[in-house]
């Protein structure tokens, strides 16, 4: 088998997933929880929201069959019974038929209350009577108890992560503390006798490692804690030793190495050699992003990622992304945004595999799709990815795109 | 004045942040370099990456004229002078005419080496003896130093958050510090007598805090860093020490209150008695959101939000993201994706108001676009909100918008 893939597709390696599970619960400060994902079944609100009857107006609590036929030439005349100060009881006061309340924007109404008249629309008499000129329907300018939420509703969709909005209403219905997935830590390994770090300085044959920087940031911005355990010696032993060490800490390892066959088996000796691993995909039909490994070691993965930084951010978008939002608690997708774009130029395929090309998107007039552009560049230049929008996918069994066709565009978060 | 407004346009609300500046630089680690925005003119690689020309393939590195013409049955017979292991020099080689040397993907190219030919392609005869049997192109399988970048390119791009791709180019040119602009700090207070922080008891007539746990995840959601200072009971004094306090600690202030008449009219009180304050916006014509206030006191600004948090929400989205966003060195956009959606219902509007209509999407088939469905609900209300995927935006001389008619729609990140 040395050397040799048994290629699956990426749909396939999608279909691996399916053994692993989302990551346990925790608790965390609501004021923590934006983008996380909620735990178990789901939450309900406990108790009304707002949790009594409310005024969206300033003006006067009335009942509102006192108003019914009332007019600038006919006001109806009301008895002023008190003012209802902001943050006090309204229910200190009821109305009897006649009666009124002053009260302002998100004050509690009188009980017998039922709709507030707008202050515009009223007239002051004296301090104990006034008049109104237009009739008010029962909850008009008002808010009812558990309008917003009954104790029973259900307060937040499932499988989505946490939105400001979301926050607020845990926070107006007295939760403070919040259980959600624990988001995945991810340990990031880079192997290779020509890297260096980038804090050191050149040396001949020596390259700065580019894929330890580039793996983090996009595991932070996958919602995800990465740790990077530096560059570790092409020595087995030694490899075996860190890479159990850093599963025990985290929920998942990405290896990150050179694209050189020895380095591959050297990978793949790793994967197999981790205590209880089980070796699940070498190798997938996509390009660039072939030779990569995953192996599982109970619930948690261990990626052998390819050395070339394009072919690694390939694979992450489209398999450690989709994971990591699967063990927070989302589903298996990347997540990424879809869009259609006209591609710009005639891109050739290669029957067999799924390519997927880095493009720059120039906006098109009106509402027709944006033009996507290749930018070619070998799999071992960054310099591509920085001027890329996102990666156009021509599928498995095609031979290549024409110019000017609409074609299918994963954007970059 | 008091209660009336000077209504200005969306416009021209934009157009009053011209006066504040980006913040001032500060250097970073480049691994939290994450969404931040580079500072200063374009930064340039300053040495050439990859700093060698490299194989990216197993092979023997040649003289390229030295293949040429070679095939199957006429093979190039190459001398091999030795082996250049992965993280050694490999300008320690000269390859003269006739003599090849191994090289693994990664590994620096012998001096007078200009190609590799893949070891597929290749018959060791004996140890010092090599058949080649395609002949390859100067270059070919290689990558040339300085390929990705000349040291005296521009390595990222202006005016964009930092992506994963664009930290591993720093990382690999051996940077490892970064300027960036500060992020903004924005101080949340809220105000009203109703009000109770979320962790304390319900009592008669008072309701917990909504909006600052709503805005400082706003906050955090544009990159910016909140800090909130909770509930300042309604006194003139108190409220003014605090917001100095605050204003000190931070770029910006958000206070949020009830949208009673008075409650404006204080907040309006706070911000023309801040000290060196100068009030810039009393009233904006936008639907929900119009009671909008905005000082500056110099590079630093105070919104004064209206009391509903959809309002907020919306104030949010449309002025104090954009602010934020110029800040941290980016234009004063919101930087919210827009996109163009179907009107799934009639939605009645009002003539010299800009209306923004909380809307759910539902996605429609092939190319076209997304049916947006109005929730309807008080601004007083958060529910609405929780369901809604953005707003639909109609302009201010229009009267409202048919059913099945193409709507812009502004999504929530």
């Amino acid at each position: 088998m040395k050397g040799f893939f048994q290629l699956i597709s990426s749909e396939e390696f999608l279909e691996l997933f399916s053994r692993f599970s989302p990551l346990s619960a925790e608790s965390i400060p609501v004021q923590n929880g934006l983008g996380r994902i909620p735990c178990g079944a789901g939450l309900t609100a406990g108790e009304q929201l707002p949790p009594f009857s409310r005024s969206t107006m300033d003006g006067f609590a009335v009942r509102a069959r006192d108003t019914f036929g009332c007019s600038e030439s006919e006001p109806a005349l009301l008895e002023i019974i008190g003012e209802i100060a902001m943050g006090r009881a309204g229910t200190a006061f009821t109305l009897k038929p006649g009666q009124t309340a002053q009260i302002w924007t998100g004050g509690e109404l009188p009980q017998k209350g039922d709709a507030v008249v707008m202050v515009e629309y009223t007239h002051m008499m004296d301090e104990q009577t006034i008049e109104i000129f237009r009739p008010v329907a029962p909850g008009e300018n008002t808010i009812r108890a558990g309008e917003d939420f009954e104790p029973d509703a259900e307060i937040l969709p499932q499988q989505r992560p946490l939105r400001p909005q979301d926050l607020g209403v845990l926070s107006g219905l007295g939760k403070t503390a919040l259980s959600v997935h624990k988001q995945p830590r991810v340990g990031i390994i880079s192997t290779g006798d020509e890297l260096i770090p980038p804090d050191q300085p050149l040396a001949p044959g020596k390259i700065r490692d580019i894929n330890s920087t580039t793996l983090a940031a996009l595991v932070t911005e996958a919602g995800a804690i990465a740790k990077c355990y530096g560059i570790i010696e092409d020595n087995l032993q030694t490899m075996l030793t860190v890479c159990e060490a850093a599963l025990h800490e985290n929920d998942m390892l990405l290896l990150s190495g050179g694209s050189s066959v020895g380095r591959r088996d050297f990978t793949l000796q790793v994967l197999e050699g981790l205590t209880g691993s089980e070796l699940l995909a070498h190798g997938v039909a996509i390009r660039p992003g072939k030779p990569t490994l995953l192996a599982a070691c109970g619930n948690k993965a261990v990626f052998g990622l390819p050395g070339h930084v394009a072919s690694a951010m390939v694979v992450f978008y489209l398999f450690v992304r989709p994971l990591l939002r699967q063990f927070s608690g989302l589903g298996p997708s990347h997540g990424l945004q879809q869009i259609t774009g006209i591609s710009g130029q005639q891109i050739p395929s290669t029957i067999g595999r799924e390519e997927f090309v880095r493009v720059s998107l120039q906006p098109a007039q009106d509402d027709t799709p944006p033009l996507a552009m290749p930018i070619y560049g070998k799999s071992g230049l960054i310099n591509p990815l920085v001027q890329a929008d996102g990666l156009l996918v021509i599928g498995r069994d095609v031979e290549g795109l024409d110019q000017g066709v609409p074609a299918q565009i994963l954007l970059f978060p």
